[in-house]
């Protein structure tokens, strides 16, 4: 098992690997801000909710201030990937590199700027930051990964990290090929994350609903059936059914834990006027499906609605034709 | 020409059409609050902008307490045109029944009320309410009428009614068949509209943008060419190309007018979180399509949206399944 990791980004998901892996391995934690730094080796970080950690962390905002590790963790946002790349370049040499980012694409930001072997991950979990050293953990969903086709880690390796997972207290599995469940979150969170940034809905149990013609589940269910037509394009079989992954999200919502409903990160995103991962997202289906040479023009309208939606903060110079 | 003419709300169309008709003909406006029509009583009616002028009329709430109409025009909301037209029901036995509204099947709602003859009317004026008794006249571009053909309205009259608008000051032109003309402004505001109360976006240069696949100009031109076959699926050849109403009037306030930019209707009650007229609109481009067996996915898709974006304003115990 990796003895010594670094976690790149110190957000809702950063932090849950973070303070988890930390009761069993040597964590250091690349943050942005010097006070977040600061904050995390006077404080340790506190994980409340599905766990009740407190975990000692060493943190920096310059990786070469930290002892160099057998695996890095990128958990930034799609948006920050390249840019954290760029910051491991010179670091990190003999080290194995895994992605958790939504959408495609950030696995070759990373192999651009150096020749890490590449973990895959597609994380279902889910928290919400409360301060710079404390996160609480909310859907305790498991982390899925795989070796990545174009520069693979050794499977050896991609089932330690599942196993330094596990026991440390979150859920993972290991993968031969995880295309086909990063197809499938695609396609899910093409679909809920736009739909909801878009009509400032969490995900409630609207997107499953389908009774009137204007009822939005049509929609959710058209958008579903449109990405899954992209990813038999692709020669990609989907692992999970994102139709019952809508489902199954706004029954949970509704019923096991009262009326808690998921706030999408692109929600989130859009709501604080911060630029979104929707070209990660949506973006990634609509150049598949031009790569493949099929129509995805559902997925292209919404992307370029939230793109248009991102415009509108940045003031009338960026309008004009 | 009408003497006598009723004007059913007076938002910022039906402040316009009542202060100018005033100075011709007897007008009676019918509004919903009393304070409303006390304002209007006291002080008359301004407007400003493009036209100066200082109106009398002769305000109500109730309808019975004006004089017997020639004309009405309703200029309420599409939303409030089936009120309006119960209001009149037992009143106004021999007039004309005119309407403005946005989107089709405003002149449905008001032969289901009674058997007035009616004159199909589609404004492209706009302004602004600066209170109860001043409107400021914007876009002094026309209002376009013609005889419903389930109802018609005799031609003479549609003439007289257009003679009647030009001889005030505002624009007018008769048609013996309004349907290409509404058509073309249905899908003009069937994708500006939507798309503008999406993005949070005036109606401004990007709607005409089409470099990046992300720009959101793609999507207005796929939005009009869908709205063009559902037209002529339903045997209408629309009067105006409406991309080349979207491109004209992007560059009319990029240049013309120096930054101004529309605000449409759809935007600013999105921003008030009232309900729009998305049933009508686009909605009525979905119902069209369904009726004749073609597609309309996109039209569908921002419909589905809208609606559930009215109804992230209503609370969580009406987002369930």
């Amino acid at each position: 098992m990796p003895r010594r990791v670094w976690v790149v980004g110190a957000g809702a998901i950063g932090s849950l690997i973070a303070g988890h892996l930390a009761q069993l391995a040597e964590v250091g934690v690349v943050v942005r801000r010097q006070e977040h730094a600061d904050a995390l080796n006077a404080n340790g970080l506190r994980i409340s909710g599905k766990s009740q950690l407190h975990a000692q962390v060493l943190a920096a905002v310059e990786p070469a201030q930290l002892p160099a590790p057998d695996l890095v963790i990128i958990a930034t946002k799609a948006t920050q990937v390249a840019a954290a790349s760029r910051l491991l370049a010179s670091q990190a040499k003999g080290a194995t590199v895994m992605t958790v980012q939504n959408g495609l694409g950030a696995e070759d930001l990373v192999t651009s700027e150096g020749d890490w072997p590449v973990i895959s991950g597609v994380t279902f979990m889910s928290g919400t930051r409360h301060g710079d050293a404390h996160v609480e953990y909310e859907l305790d969903t498991p982390t899925w990964i795989g070796p990545y086709a174009a520069a693979p880690a050794e499977r050896a390796m991609v089932d330690a990290v599942a196993e330094l997972f596990v026991e440390s207290g979150l859920r993972a599995e290991a993968f031969d090929d995880l295309l086909p469940v990063q197809w499938s979150k695609l396609i899910f969170n093409a679909t809920v994350n736009t739909v909801s940034a878009l009509t400032d809905l969490p995900h409630v149990g609207l997107f499953a609903r389908r009774d009137e013609v204007s009822d939005l589940g049509h929609l959710v269910h058209d958008l579903v059936e449109e990405g899954r037509r992209v990813a038999e394009s692709a020669g990609v079989e989907l692992h999970d059914d994102p139709w019952e992954m809508n489902t199954l999200a706004v029954s949970r919502g509704e019923t096991g834990e009262g009326d808690y409903a998921h706030v999408p990160s692109m929600l989130t995103d859009v709501r604080a006027q911060q630029r979104t991962e929707v070209d990660f997202i949506s973006g990634s289906i609509v150049r598949e499906a031009a790569r493949y040479g099929v129509e995805a023009p559902l997925h292209a309208a919404m992307y370029r609605v939230v793109r248009a939606r991102e415009a509108s903060w940045s003031g009338p110079e960026n309008w004009r034709v």
